[in-house]
């Protein structure tokens, strides 16, 4: 047996995710010693109630409810108890005991990543977050490594299980959302309370994280514009579907120029759009993930998989522990977050993207004329006016118009004017269009 | 101006690729140090002849016929010459005198890689190689570090553009595979010379590299068994489609069992296969790239993008530029190939996957079990029978036959058998299912 050298490994957390990690250390130890140079020991797994229920085996000797001792006597501290306290002071302490940090905590990263990157920066600790967009899916790595070359101008990612589910099965099932959301539930993509997935709260997070990685600039969770699916129907799902479209909920982060002082800015933004049936994102069902990444030299590229799943996301949080404990053996250069391009952040109103704006309509001559002029009021062009598939009783039409690109502060004055105007029954949707 | 370090980078080739990286390296100069902490200096861009024509614009005083001058005053030597030789030589030289290597030159590493990992083992140096697989996707880097701690147990590849693009217009315009391929030629993806895309031999030195990669084996190129798409027609391709299937030219490279020892094996293969409409490799359409990997705890995962192109494919390259500047200026863990699982290789012979078998047979009564009775005999297994959909003339009927997982080289015998039987008029195709 080779004589290799000790990394200690602290786990805080023992849930899914947790017991997960600890089984694939303890059953791969002499594979992970070969591939690492150092063998990794599982000092302890640190939880609140040693009794509880695993889903997982792990050890009844490694359990301890002692997390400040357990981090103090650990050379990388694995910190998956998710969620902002205890585990931002868990991970400070374990920061400032030398430690190097292996997280998957999106909320803790949306919200005090800076204060983090900091942290470890000022001791030379390194902070690994990997599973904490994605899941399985490896896009931290490529963003920060492999198109470290490149310039990243845009991310489109399908970021939550949960609300892709939901909106597959109302896209292939006919469902409603209530129905389709109850089926998540039933099926464990969904939690007891929803919320945080529905309403986008999830996405944001990782949209911070990728918007702050892509673009070398520090982008805060308050900056990310956000709608959830909550209010997305039956019939704009059959409608999109219709037209060639998916309705997908979207994490968006873009290079764009600010229209009104042209210097390249940041937007970060949530919002379920319009994804055309030919775009590789459309192809992406159930709770799965991918986050699709446009690139000046590179061009287009998809990263997909499980984005969520005990097992899939110990994976992501074993290769940073295997590249934690390399680096902690050989030394080597960190993956201090670099934010020199410091780029501002855009407001949402100074987005532009494609709309598809549904309206029930007075189904009289001159209609059409009096709704274009409205758009046209406001510097909206329209591309498209189609006859809407879902006929509300006369004397009333349901007209779908779809705009060329066009200012979401525009469009939002559009629709605050076409809700006052008397030919107009309703407004019953406006969607943006992704992806084009 | 922050004073950074300087790391001297050698160009070796400015064809497609080699005159982006030059432009990239000149022009993002100063963001690039910013990312490295070190600034990138190009020191010169070897040619064969410095008159050539190029398809960026190289300064005219950074060219240098003088390969072996330029490689000794460098730290880093990014080889993009392709081929064997002169490419082995200078990187061997550059190697011992002390530089890292970048390097997209699949041919090499998959004939070569062992001796210049060992050599570049031998003096501490690193040698990175994204590019050679995949273009500008990471694949490379998620497999050796993403997935570190986990276990890879398949990887199917579409990672020739240009078979991809023909097999995608056989599929969607009804082409034949001529017609197909003159329009590759036309738009670019082609070489005048195809052989080694339509052939597999350039998947085949992928191959190689993602198994040696995926499962800490050496696998030699003359170890991939390879079959090209030279001979795929018009109507194997539209009965594919008329089954739910479409015709991609695959590498395969597995984790499985020898039926014989029962020892974990490695299996390295390239042929054309069916692929279910329903999975994700179905979506690669043109001359795109994808890998789809399935490992143990990370379930399923596809990486996407441009598998070609001079500035993708340089994208690729300068990210392993930033990894090599990096770790040259901060010292650290290198990327030294792990092959310590040292699996055996498994012969075609031993591989088990599915097969679909068109035969012309007499249409008379009693044949249909005289073909199975052969099938059977052979111990494969038919889970299937259909009427063909190009009607041969009368008295001969067109049959496909699915058959569940068997043995290659049963079903070879099964093959050989119906060849030689009387009912049989011919064995039209014989191809095989995979991604199920």
């Amino acid at each position: 047996m080779i004589d290799y050298p000790i990394v200690r490994v602290a786990l805080l957390g023992a849930g899914s995710v947790g017991a997960q990690v600890a089984t694939m250390l303890l059953e791969h130890a002499d594979e992970l010693a070969a591939r690492v140079g150092a063998r990794l020991e599982l000092v302890g797994v640190a939880v609140r109630d040693t009794t509880a229920p695993r889903t997982a085996d792990v050890p009844a000797e490694l359990l301890t409810t002692d997390a400040d001792s357990l981090i103090l006597g650990s050379d990388l501290v694995v910190e998956l108890i998710g969620g902002i306290e205890p585990a931002l002071t868990f991970v400070l302490q374990a920061i400032n005991s030398g430690a190097d940090i292996v997280t998957a905590n999106k909320a803790l990263l949306a919200t005090h990543g800076p204060q983090l990157f900091a942290a470890a920066e000022h001791v030379g600790a390194q902070l690994y977050y990997e599973a904490a967009v994605g899941g399985a899916i490896p896009i931290i790595r490529p963003l920060r490594e492999s198109l470290a070359g490149d310039r990243v101008n845009r991310i489109l990612g399908i970021v939550n299980g949960t609300t892709n589910f939901v909106l597959d099965r109302m896209d292939e099932h006919n469902e409603t959302l209530e129905s389709a959301l109850a089926m998540a539930t039933q099926l464990g993509y969904a939690e007891a309370d929803p919320t945080a997935d529905i309403e986008g709260h999830d996405a944001a997070q990782k949209a911070a994280i990728l918007a702050s990685l892509a673009f070398h600039t520090v982008v805060p969770l308050e900056n990310v514009y956000r709608e959830g699916i909550s209010s997305i129907t039956k019939e704009q799902v059959e409608s999109a579907r219709n037209a060639g479209y998916v309705v997908k909920l979207l994490a968006i982060c873009e290079r764009v120029r600010d229209p009104a002082t042209h210097r390249e800015s940041v937007s970060a933004r949530v919002y379920p759009a319009l994804v055309h049936r030919a775009h590789p994102l459309a192809t992406v069902h159930g709770a799965n993930n991918a986050v699709f990444v446009q690139a000046e030299a590179a061009g287009d590229l998809m990263f997909y998989g499980a984005g969520a799943g005990g097992r899939e996301t110990a994976s992501a949080v074993l290769g940073d522990i295997v590249s934690a404990a390399r680096r902690r053996v050989a030394g080597g250069p960190g993956v201090a977050e670099s934010t020199h391009a410091a780029l501002p952040l855009l407001d949402i109103g100074s987005v532009t993207t494609r709309y598809h704006v549904t309206l029930h309509v007075l189904d009289k001559p001159g209609v059409l004329a009096e709704i274009a002029g409205i758009f046209s009021v406001h510097g909206v062009s329209v591309e498209l006016v189609e006859q809407g598939v879902c006929e509300p009783i006369a004397p009333f039409a349901t007209l779908v118009i779809g705009t060329h690109e066009a200012l979401e502060a525009d469009l939002a004055a559009t629709v605050e004017d076409l809700v006052s105007n008397s030919v107009v029954r309703t407004v019953a949707s406006v969607i943006r269009v992704e992806g084009s």
